[in-house]
């Protein structure tokens, strides 16, 4: 067995299925190896022309023109299936990519770059070869790489290749961030042993806490509830990480305490649980949530991440409301600090004990209090696939209460709402830094929705490439029934697409249906609220985007376009029976909808946020 | 004044004009002192929307959409002007423009890239603010950029602020790389002192050599090609640097001896003068070329730089032949060498010498021997605009000397041969790396004809973006007399074009009248060439090209476009007195061709390349 034939194996122990990336000359020969092992990139142009298909999976393959897209789309494959892998050249094709990776890094999402290098001999005789700065220096970019890396390897002989091929994939499971493998032209074919491949790499399971330290944290923990007259769960962006995951949804669920998400925990909790209440966001959220967190007298924070748009300014710690922290491997209390005791078993216990208490003591009145209180609020919860709007713990506008008049022009808010009510079960929502974001994310999602945006690094047109790689896993998704696979919507602007606009073609190629959302206002609405209003440096050059799928040559029946400019119309799309769902249709068509708005209409949440960092500053 | 007044006006001093980059909330405010003064960029959007404009330059403002494409943007810019200017926001606008910074570095191109920072207040305190990983490390990306620029500084308060910007850009002319300038928000309005000002910025002279010394490496060389058979001179890639431009071309002309370049060195030298050769690129030059240079007995090297594609794999020695290189910092014979000796003296001096000789000695009769041969090759050399097809030193077929069936589908190397002789003196051609740039460095160029490709970095998508700073940079000479405008040529591959596309809207937005060739080949025929002729991962998504200028709004009588699929129709495209010369129009409009050609076709030169650098791997 080879080399490549090792690192791919091992790739597709974890469920990787596709590879994203670009040829470059030093990493051509490894592609070959690609389709042998399972992974789909590589074709034959004739099969694919004849229509036939090899394996399951060759339909599926992929690649992408740019390296720095490829990386966008890793990223959103590694949020559905658990890992990615990007494949690129050296200096060109991984610098390309380096804004992606970065991202990947911010937004905590695990994903192996594999960066072909030339010959070990031409390394080691330092030639000024194409793709260097020409002097020799073969580790400049592996140093680049290792700033937004947690492990950096650079092969040299393939004696401990396998070694370190293990604990490089193993680096990217445990710290859920990119890694960097170089692999140079002449290790691709060389030798290893195989056996490491019988035992399945698999992250270590953290050591479970001790017995009676977690014992006392709970106790103390659950004193403090008692004692609270209102105690709150805000679960904030680190819950959704493997280790707390799981612990964070089940003591959410079981407790049955109020429970509010940051924007960054937008996907971590189903929102149709009976006591979730909303986004939490600072002066940024919707007045009522803002008002009952700032009543609240105890505050549960989940995995807390406290970034400037995650708390709007950095204003996270209320001095007069007491807040208990669950991290991955810390306790904290006002007073008392439990390192070393993990969040995941201790939130297993408290909720165990909160749902015995619940359903069989009577001291359980704050709690059955609250639940209470929410199914009022819920009003007609149904558990339909398709989610009631009225029924929205972030959303600022009742869109089925308002008597609006639809022959208005669109606006912000009440597309945001009214698209929150189109949504379904389990869909992908790819959306762009931007008013695409900040209205999605404050709007009400239904169980299952998967989000995929970026709070921390705010890369705009992230969303498209990402929606490609999502498209492309769900449609992977082997545990999925035929006839219920998940739609991938991307919600962009006419700013971010501009960056991205390629990956329409990669979609038209590969047949991903990704319904497309584009606000078309002009330009940087989000730069717009910050500085210059009407600067022309946040303007931008009018697109047609409905000609874009002519450009890529999509087939008339595969891609379908739409202008928008009014509420009606939105309205008459949304319940078009024939626009929204993709369940009963194996190939379904490519969807491009331009969203005609204001150029300096935005969300209120948007509003709030950039008003909330302003006050902050100043 | 305050800090951004004295950075720009710095900037403006040195010829700069017009300034690239994407607007991002780190660097907005500093966006709002590019118009006060004299840059372009901002504008108001009324006013451009009236037709009206402030100053002379509001015209030309510019911006991209993409930090990517406004790094080569830049690079372009700064290969006409001498320097350019790049702005972009911390971490996801300075990473994307990170490869063509890096290929800035590698083809020497002087880039002065400036960061909108955080507040030095919000970096002291280390908040976990967006566009960063959330860590409170704000100089990882500077550490990133420092392994791809001469010079790095983060401005942390206003005191030295003015001596660090005039060091920082002194640095970026003397080394001809990217530097990169760190600028916090709250120090945009710093006061500082504009004194320094009054002394605009200048590289210091080098010091003249040691005349002793200079004159005893003259008589040496004299000696030597006194004694040789057939001296020639191989013009080669740093020869283009300022430092020793001038004395290359004035020994070129002056000496007489027969002069090859190297494909990096296309440009430097006359390509009409009678003692021009050809291009040398070992393996990969024309066999007649590669014959005279293996049967000379002396070469005289200018500025060599010996990368892998600059000498079709690394066989630059021949040890039976003698050769003399002449460097920055060193003048180095066989057994003799002259460090600290810089060869522009050198080159001046012997340059007069052997016109000296030439014009009044007998023995001169080497010389003379090589003018005669040179002239009877030269042909019908004219001083006509239009460079006369027959006469192409570098060129592989004789075009009109063939009896070519032009209802024959367009051939890369007849293509070239055919573009070459329809190029005009001063034309810009930026060219991708793939058959364009290999067709075109090895065909014939008029005088002043500036190629713009990368041979070292090989980014592909490079030219797309370039093209649009150096036609920028060409509206903007204000030493060329009205009407007499320089055409802008791309030259791209339908491949590379789908890396970079969105820049042709720029184009339209600017109304740069660009000439667009794209290579519609189904793909990377380069990377067919070493490895998967037929493979998937060299496939791409064909597109239609046409439909582009619609996309992007064009207005019908700004942007025209052709499909040529044979020789006839290549051959009426350019004769056309509608389609080439844009000299007696004040707004050309933007041309876009599809030049159809076979998958696997590729000028001579590039399949010598490859076969070069394949067997000197083995």
């Amino acid at each position: 067995m080879n080399l490549t034939e090792y690192l791919y194996s091992r790739l597709h122990q974890l469920g990787v299925r596709s590879v994203f990336g670009c040829p470059g000359d030093f990493n051509l020969t490894s592609l070959d190896y690609l389709e042998p092992c399972g992974l789909n990139w590589v074709g034959n142009a004739n099969e694919l022309n004849a229509g036939k298909f090899k394996s399951p999976f060759s339909e599926e393959e992929i690649k992408s023109h740019d390296s720095r897209l490829a990386g966008y789309a890793a990223d959103g494959y590694a949020r559905v299936r658990g890992i990615s892998v990007l494949m690129t050249t050296l200096g060109v094709g991984e610098l390309s990519a380096i804004n992606a990776l970065a991202g990947s890094n911010a937004e905590l999402v695990p994903v192996v770059h594999i960066v072909g290098y030339p010959s070990t001999a031409a390394q080691k005789n330092q030639l000024p070869i194409h793709h260097t700065l020409g002097d020799g220096d073969f580790e400049r970019f592996a140093r680049m790489s290792a700033e937004i890396s947690s492990a950096v390897t650079l092969l040299k002989d393939s004696s401990n290749a396998a070694r370190l091929i293990d604990e490089t994939i193993l680096e990217c499971l445990r710290s859920s961030k990119p890694v960097y493998i170089g692999l140079p032209m002449d290790l691709v074919r060389a030798e290893v042993d195989p056996s490491p491949l019988a035992q399945p790499l698999a992250v270590e399971k953290p050591t479970p806490n001790p017995i009676a330290e977690e014992e006392s944290a709970v106790k103390m923990i659950l004193d403090c509830i008692q004692a609270a007259q209102n105690p709150v769960i805000v679960v904030d962006g680190l819950a959704g990480k493997p280790h707390t995951l799981k612990s964070a949804r089940s003591f959410v669920e079981r407790s049955g305490l109020p429970c509010f998400i940051t924007p960054m925990a937008k996907g971590v909790i189903n929102e149709s649980l009976p006591n979730f209440r909303g986004v939490y966001a600072e002066k940024a959220s919707q007045p009522t949530v803002f008002e009952e967190i700032q009543t609240c007298d105890l505050i549960l924070k989940i995995g807390p991440r406290a970034t400037d748009i995650n708390t709007a300014g950095f204003r996270t710690e209320m001095p007069h409301i007491e807040t208990i922290k669950f991290e991955d491997d810390r306790v904290a209390l006002r007073f008392d600090e439990f390192p070393g005791l993990s969040a995941s078993g201790v939130l297993f216990k408290l909720g165990d004990a909160l749902y015995r208490e619940g359903s069989s003591s009577p001291t359980a009145s704050i709690n059955s209090r609250q639940f209470s209180d929410t199914s009022e609020r819920a009003g007609s919860v149904s558990s339909a696939s398709t989610f009631p709007s009225s029924f929205n713990g972030g959303g600022i506008l009742d869109f089925q209460g308002n008597k609006t008049d639809k022959s208005a022009p669109l606006t912000q808010d009440w597309a945001w709402e009214r698209m929150s009510s189109w949504l379904q079960e389990d869909d992908i929502i790819a959306a762009d830094i931007g008013t695409s974001a900040f209205g999605t994310l404050w709007s009400g999602h239904p169980r299952g929705v998967l989000p995929m945006t970026q709070l921390l690094w705010c890369s705009i047109g992230y969303a498209v490439g990402a929606a490609v790689g999502a498209a492309l896993a769900a449609r992977e998704d082997e545990q999925k029934p035929q006839g219920s696979k998940r739609r991938t919507i991307l919600l962009t602007g006419d700013g971010s697409l501009q960056m991205t606009v390629q990956e329409i073609s990669t979609m038209v190629r590969r047949k991903l249906g990704v319904i497309i959302f584009v606000v078309c206002n002009e330009g940087y609405t989000i730069e717009r609220l910050i500085n210059g209003p009407e600067a022309e440096y946040n303007d931008i050059q009018p697109w047609d985007h409905k000609l874009l799928p002519a450009v890529f040559q999509a087939a008339p029946e595969s891609a379908r376009t739409y202008a928008v400019h009014t509420k009606a119309e939105l309205e008459m799309l949304l319940t078009d029976p024939s626009f929204g769902p993709a369940e009963d249709s194996d190939d379904p068509p490519l969807r491009l909808v331009e969203l005609h708005m204001a150029k300096h209409d935005a969300p209120e949440a948007l509003h709030g946020m950039i008003e909330a960092i302003a006050h902050r500053k100043a």
